[in-house]
């Protein structure tokens, strides 16, 4: 269905917020986009950026705007993990079937060419014009200098809140009765380090494998860039005996480095300088509802569903929001009621689940990793799964390498977990593992579920 | 401990607000009580209110600072439930022992009588003065006309944040990172609805009694005040088959009370049009942590723990706060950052389970009232703490008629629970209940927990 062009104003120009710019010039619609931050074109990073890691449902919001090739160009396949455990060689772990990657992008780099492509389609930007206040029923924005100068004001159609966890256009919704609304930080930081390339440009890890070095209660991850860098996340702990509060100086923290990742032992000088170079940042979940306002007003991505970013997802949970929109659209043309209703109804399941799931694999990985009865658990499913790919397709790939509901995968991976539940309770189950009579249990329970 | 005095604002003139700028004054500190609203001693009320329950935390807050008999001139003791069912005639639950009873008192009366005790206990009350902005680390607040306006700067030495719900105060503290927080609306709002008293001044229903009409998704209950009129609630559903949305004229609210309360016939034209009058309030839930802010600024009350009001709970959380802060401030003198961080840990846990308390009496009250399994364990619960008064005391009593931790309340109450869920898996437990065995089952499972 085609829809009367619209003036459309856009808050935020992030990765979510220059895709809908996008997809809405493709619709024929005005597009302004504002951002209280400079033009990223025309500065260096905050060092406060996890790499991205672009999966199938990402992907997909970018082949519609055939896009998908244009991005692939600046991100690198991985399609193992590789596990740095001390006192072992490294060993790898594959995310799923053949050809099935996840891909690592640097987030400052794609959101700069975002903002091209958006400026190619048409959509005009508007940086360093801070939004301060919305008026929902008439979507008029105003922006100023500070939050008590003079305000300019600005009447649109529709309004869409791209402005992130943070955003102003939901603090506004929020202030309304009857909003749900939560916050939830978890104790534990990240912090951005830098491993840079070889002299000769070429990664000095392997460069299609997402790196990790598990700790228990933290953890260091890398990813691969273009330029043959790594972009590290230490997360840590923010307060107790190894955390950020307890690492005061570079000494301090060149020991940290030196005893707990002994085999980035080259590169500590530079990740030690990083540490204190380098915000430390906190990781929130955020949940609200309603995500609209009648016709007028809607939130996309973060601003609607912040999550923690241990499943990956964060991005391509924006840009699903994006592509389930378009849908809308296309079905619904100008009723941009309906569309809007259907957009929340469609995605707020989905969006707690994923916020759910990400949340769960932070507490697996800083509680679990050591559990011999949650590695024979994970040992036994990738055993089953191996012998029926078609009866057990893992949670991570439902999430990671599907476009199924992210509700789906989370209830799917409900059923799994208490199948597991009841095989672990088999007699023996620790040395006979590898047995019909497992796989028949399995089955036997699958069949009943 | 003696303090020295200090220089504290107080946001908020409310019940928390005026109490705890008595506690302060007897301590010595310099008071001055700021609220955006007027002298609510020189305006009528609002409309919007559900009448006070004071019970044992709210009464032991006010003896402390020798208040309790003069409140006790402006409330009256309801030591039962009557509970008007139709068709049936009025039945009558005692609420606990001999001489339990809570106390029924109109909310705008004894804010009035606070604020005037406060006065004469020597704090000054600045009204209609906003409060836009906070400076945590420097105890500055700013007040002003509008949002946009000139505002005048004040510098105290510590702020008491006790504006309610929607604080500005936490608004400001919920800005910062790692701020947890969330506000979780029900779907049931309530309307402020009057029975005037008889002409000759007297009660026209039972003066001692909480009168309650449950209907199942809906409930209207009564409280007396001391002019012989009944401050009723009506609690309703905002949407559905019956909601307030479907009530739309006169006509419509008069065929509603009809039907549904029919022994409140003669006051029905009075209802009706209180009901088109008065306005329709939502019903939040809100949590968050932290509470303090270094030793400059403390959240009190609602600002720190809004409850639903299904436990008459609300105000008497809030004076227990004061209570509670009182005690850390006579154990700990000077020492405010002890006083703030031992406040915040003591009572978040406490507030958690009167916040989840409150929640399962609404859900209580809306759809197991009528089911013939729950009142099944009530009566059998009921017999057994007859039975046996020292081995099972009711959470309502825990909550109502003690001084003990609310958390202890909810977690006692939650074994019990799970007691009574053995016990209603007895065979022919429905007809064979006051029985030796079911006494024995439960003092045996009382004794493994």
């Amino acid at each position: 269905m085609t829809q009367t062009p619209k003036n459309i104003a856009i808050i935020g120009s992030g990765l979510v917020g220059s895709l809908l710019a996008i997809y809405l010039r493709k619709k024929g619609h005005s597009v302004t986009v504002f951002d209280r931050r400079p033009d990223i074109r025309t500065i260096k990073f905050s060092g406060r950026s996890i790499n991205l890691a672009m999966s199938n449902r990402g992907w997909r919001s970018l082949r519609k705007v055939g896009l998908e090739e244009r991005i692939k160009e600046i991100a690198i396949p991985l399609d193992k993990r590789a596990m740095h455990v001390n006192d072992k060689p490294v060993y790898f772990q594959k995310y799923g079937k053949e050809g099935e990657a996840i891909w690592s992008i640097s987030r400052g780099i794609l959101n700069k060419k975002m903002i091209d492509l958006a400026e190619e389609a048409g959509a005009e930007f508007r940086f360093n014009e801070k939004v301060w206040d919305v008026n929902l029923p008439e979507a008029k924005i105003y922006t100023g200098e500070t939050e008590k100068s003079e305000w300019k004001e600005y009447q649109y159609d529709i309004i869409f809140g791209c402005d992130g966890a943070f955003s102003r256009v939901r603090h506004k919704m929020q202030r309304r009765s009857r909003f749900d609304y939560s916050q939830d930080f978890i104790d534990v930081g990240y912090k951005e380090l830098t491993i840079p390339a070889n002299e000769d440009g070429t990664h000095k890890l392997d460069k299609n494998s997402f790196h990790i070095w598990p700790r228990g209660k933290f953890m260091l991850i890398a990813m691969p860039n273009i330029d043959g860098s790594f972009t590290c996340t230490l997360f840590l702990p923010f307060e107790g005996e190894v955390s950020f509060e307890s690492i005061k100086t570079e000494e301090a923290a060149r020991m940290f480095f030196a005893a707990y990742f002994p085999n980035v032992r080259k590169d500590i000088e530079n990740l030690s300088q990083d540490f204190f170079k380098n915000p430390t940042s906190a990781m929130v979940t955020m949940k609200c509802y309603p995500w609209t306002y009648w016709d007028k007003v809607a939130l996309v991505g973060d601003s609607a569903h912040a999550i923690v970013p241990f499943y990956g997802q964060g991005m391509n949970a924006g840009f699903e929001d994006i592509y389930v929109l378009n849908e809308l659209m296309e079905a619904h043309g100008d009723d941009w009621s309906t569309i809007f209703e259907k957009y929340q109804e469609e995605r707020k399941p989905n969006a707690d689940a994923i916020a759910e799931l990400s949340y769960r694999n932070f507490v697996e990985m800083s509680s679990k990793t050591a559990d011999p009865k949650f590695l024979l658990q994970k040992k036994i499913e990738k055993w089953f799964s191996a012998k029926h790919p078609d009866k057990w397709i893992p949670v991570y790939s439902r999430v990671t390498f599907s476009e199924r509901p992210y509700a789906e995968a989370l209830a799917i991976g409900d059923e799994q977990e208490s199948i597991m539940k009841e095989v672990l309770k088999m007699p023996n189950i620790e040395s006979e593992w590898e047995t019909k009579e497992v796989e028949n249990k399995i089955l036997g329970l699958l069949g009943d579920s």
